[in-house]
């Protein structure tokens, strides 16, 4: 199955990670690929407490990929993700597999659409893939089994408050 | 802070756990009170495993409550979920404060606008209190820091498939 989580609103990788939660409830295995980020996160530092069952694997540049202009690295690493991601997913091991920041890196050209759906369509049918990020392609909406759209009504960032360690990464 | 999920998508409850999965990374202290829920789900057998930061308290019949003729009992529990809430937020023994399916319980009529806010107006500021569930009240939005609507573009359950365990609940 395809959940998958879009949107402009805050709300989509942490939907995933609820879902991680509520699968570890009942020892199943999850796994987290982190597309374009290389920082400490919450969800990474909650990875090293909880091995056995939840493992995360970024893929990244320790800064912020500047995704009007991706370098060569950057590319190079998403596409790294993506071959991850493949062998991960037919290994059969995880119960769960999130893919996150996916649609980004699909929408700024940083691995191909049709290599994602690829991967995607030979996906173990009894497992649940999760992809998060904004501007999903239609293709994604299409093969997906839950589509939301988070909708940002309000955010405190547009009001300058800074994003909080613990909270909003 | 007042995060707040409504919307008629999935991933309300969800984008509430992620918070609390990423807090958990960072050792912090954890709190979900459930509304109109009192049976097995993935996050109440999570806050067993994880119970010295994680803790769940379900307010509820086993049944799912009839929204549209709540039974005196329903009431009962609600308002002991509003009462137990405010002691909990107020004890300050908790970061993240999690009010599941309050919105829901507010629409209702199981519990009252007007005590859940304030209960929320002396929230201490610097906690982080979720409130989740379809239809939050225009107040709610109006003192909230942060609203996302989850909004439905495709749901399995549309199509007849069941609610799965560790995945639905």
């Amino acid at each position: 199955m395809i959940y998958l989580y879009t949107g402009n609103g805050e709300g989509k990788t942490t939907a995933a990670l609820g879902h991680a939660l509520r699968a570890l409830g009942y020892g199943k295995k999850i796994a987290m690929v982190c597309f374009m980020k290389g920082r400490e996160t919450g969800e990474l530092n909650f990875s090293k407490k909880y091995k056995k069952n939840f493992e995360l694997f970024q893929f990244g540049a320790g800064n912020f990929t500047n995704l009007k202009k991706p370098s060569k690295a950057d590319k190079l690493l998403a596409r790294d993700a993506l071959r991850f991601s493949k062998k991960l997913i037919q290994s059969k091991k995880y119960d769960l597999v999130i893919l996150d920041e996916i649609n980004v890196a699909v929408g700024f050209g940083l691995v191909s659409k049709q290599t994602v759906l690829k991967v995607l369509g030979k996906a173990p049918k009894d497992r649940v893939i999760f992809l998060t990020g904004r501007k999903a392609p239609p293709e994604f909406i299409k093969i997906a089994d839950l589509v939301t759209e988070m909708k940002e009504i309000k955010h405190p960032f547009k009001k300058g408050i800074q994003a909080k360690k613990g909270l909003d990464y």
